[in-house]
């Protein structure tokens, strides 16, 4: 089973908007097992997206359209899809009605546009998500399509706006196409996000565990590179039952984290950022930052989720030297030293009444700085002492048995250019504290004061 | 003339990474008003290549394959091509000796795999552009090609490496596409980078010139849209000679300036921050940044242009309301209010030792933050008065006829969500930073104290 992928839009032909969704789709049937060969970008002209949409067909079993299904008049893919298939459009009401509640919902009248979002081709069935006004459609091909050669294979579409398209992806297209691929057991997946470790390097420490499921067959392993943002561990289950998978996926969550150990950071949809706020929280901590080369790009991570408000404080951006002294009261240390960087940490504690303070400093690039090559970054973490949180209230965790707190340095070496060392740093400061919060012990308050109570 | 897009790297359709330079090579092919209808994805895979470019020279004049030149086995476009082109491939002794001269200038040995990017097919030329050990291909199709159809259709190859790539399509691409569709004259662009201005307004403050423009045909007028930073103004000129061209687009570069007024924020290269910094350079001014929903993404736009430094001296990310009144001193206000970010501007002024403060404050969502509805921002400035840059030196300019120094704010309401809002005011705060800086007197010293000053 192979699929492939055609992307619809005018503006991404213009590099108006840079074509992002296929990539997410690529990479979600790469970790389903499922092979996909070409991606096609093609702009919103009938002819040419029947043609490119025929040319998918041929070399491929599967196509997932992306974009074209709103309600304005260049929204052809509707059209397109009823020529490859060789049939009419048919007005399905009860999207309508779907659409009229949606509108209602939010105090509007649906437009009129709006009902061509219910032009459905006849034989196609709808995508059972439809988070938003458009409507994704599963198209078999069948022997009234252009040309009999397609019979059998299959269409999906689904819109371009990200969220309706991943939902639509995930609980429409990918157990259709597993149950196409003749895989008629239930299918559920788990990715595990790792920091640290190379691609060979995880490969090696799994070597046995992935002979192991080889063998057994109850779950297969994959790897995924993101970037800097580390590598992704799929762990997949193929079982009778969605609660035996979840069983599988479970006990081989907890073999996986024992062989490779904390350099797993989250699952799924978890961030570097959003795993150090939870553990914050879970641990009543407060953070404050102070950055130096990553002039406040660790900040605007942390601050992109909506609930960091709780245990983020803020930071102080010290990009001349001088700050780092008058404002966080650093020693005349060097600059870039694992020294100053525990005392820009300590100084963000004291100067932003917070309990944990994480600090970066380093040489960006391109040329050397204080005889320090570009390149070499420090990074320090402080965990204040007991009852220093300065809130006047005893804190009910016993943190550190250190009267003074906890502070700790590294220095590292990135052979990278000047925006992606300081990326890494970033990844790399965020990783280093989230290790060091694992040692503190999670608060001991009732489970009904925390702030996730509420949803039980 | 019409152009297609090829990227080669199955890298790009695991969503390892995403193809960023498709994007980019559309983009320069709109404004160089040659048509693109096709953008397609394919693996590293020789047959696959072969029939992609082979379907790509059916319905295009030109194509551009983007990747698969370096020196590893994976790195087959050069074998792609000269199967399309159906010629052998000719080892060319002077790529070899260009890369050897570059290894050689870093102090290191050619590898034997770089060899293999000397291979170029019989017919080819090599790109006039060669910035890294990658040579760019120009291939034209004849009589000899897998179809005689293709006879007089062309390739392209560039490599993947974004900077490379570029320079080779600016320098070799682009100015062989223009030649190729008859366009025997000298064509130039320049693009003025505009923001705060819609695209249908700017087309109406134009209308009348791109009229004219069309009856004398000294010159073209093509907008592009670029997202949140704002539209591009494309002056396209064709001429007998290079100095002719220039001269026009001199010309109407002011022309359109005229009209448009300031909102016309650079031009080519230029950024927001870019230009900001620029300001603040020529001016002898320095810059601190209080940051409360943007959370140090302003301050990380700017720390990324390597000469930031002389000018930015750091920021505080205020993102809890307390620390707005103890670090920078705001009085007791309302966190989203005029009279805050002014306080805020004027604090990082005096707390950070700078002569402009810029602040923001805002609600960034998804929920209304002390009564006000996310989406509401307010954004402040400060300008010190002259001689109270704590440096203890007399300031040249005189900057400012207050004797406080000049502070304004304005506030704005945003209909996006969390994320975009706060891009949004970033790109706003750092706008209306440099319209304020406009108004500030260039600094009087001589020429040869200026930064720049060396180049010539």
């Amino acid at each position: 089973m192979n699929c492939e992928v055609v992307a619809v839009g005018t503006e991404l032909l213009l590099g108006q908007i840079v074509d992002t969704n296929s990539s997410w789709i690529g990479e979600q049937l790469a970790l389903a097992g499922i092979d996909s060969h070409h991606q096609t970008k093609v702009g919103d002209n009938l002819e040419r997206m029947v043609a490119v949409l025929g040319q998918a067909l041929d070399r491929s079993d599967a196509v997932i359209v992306c974009g074209g299904l709103g309600p304005t008049q260049d929204d052809i893919t509707r059209e397109a899809l009823a020529a490859v298939m060789g049939v009419e459009l048919v007005r399905d009401e009860r999207i309508i009605a779907k659409i009229e509640t949606m509108f209602g919902g939010r105090g509007r009248n649906m437009a009129e546009n709006n009902k061509r979002q219910a032009d459905v081709p006849a034989g196609a069935r709808v995508n059972p998500a439809m988070p938003g006004t458009a409507a994704g459609l599963i198209c078999p091909l069948s022997g009234s399509s252009l040309s009999g050669a397609h019979e059998g294979k299959v269409i999906y579409a689904v819109p371009g706006v990200p969220w309706e398209m991943r939902q639509m992806v995930l609980e429409g297209v990918l157990p259709d196409l597993a149950e196409r691929a003749g895989i008629s057991a239930v299918i559920r997946s788990r990715t595990l996000r790792t920091w640290g470790q190379s691609e060979s390097g995880l490969a090696e420490q799994l070597d046995e565990e992935i002979r192991r499921l080889d063998e057994t067959g109850t779950a297969t392993i994959a790897f995924l590179a993101s970037g800097l943002e580390g590598l992704k561990v799929r762990i997949t289950a193929k079982a009778r039952s969605e609660a035996e998978a979840v069983s599988i996926l479970d006990a081989e969550e907890s073999r996986v984290r024992d062989l490779i150990g904390d350099i797993v950071f989250g699952t799924d949809d978890d961030t570097m950022e959003s795993v150090v706020l939870d553990l914050l929280r879970n641990r009543g901590l407060t953070l404050a930052l102070a950055e130096s080369l990553t002039g406040g790009l660790i900040s605007s991570r942390l601050v992109n989720h909506p609930g960091c408000s709780e245990v983020f404080r803020g930071g102080i951006v010290a990009y001349h030297r001088d700050l780092k002294q008058s404002l966080l009261r650093a020693g005349d240390t060097h600059s870039v030293s694992e020294e100053m960087v525990i005392e820009m940490a300590q100084g963000a504690c004291r100067v932003l009444d917070a309990d944990v303070g994480l600090a970066v400093s380093g040489v960006a690039g391109p040329e050397p700085h204080e005889g320090v090559d570009p390149g070499v970054v420090c990074i320090g973490v402080h965990i204040a002492p007991v009852g220093d949180d300065g809130d006047g209230e005893p804190d009910g965790a016993d943190r550190s048995d250190e009267p003074n707190g906890h502070s700790e340095a590294i220095t590292i070496k990135l052979p990278f250019d000047r925006e992606r060392i300081r990326q890494f740093t970033c990844i790399m400061a965020l990783n280093m504290l989230r290790t060091r919060l694992l040692n503190q012990p999670e608060r001991t308050q009732p489970e009904w004061t925390r702030p996730d109570a509420h949803r039980s």
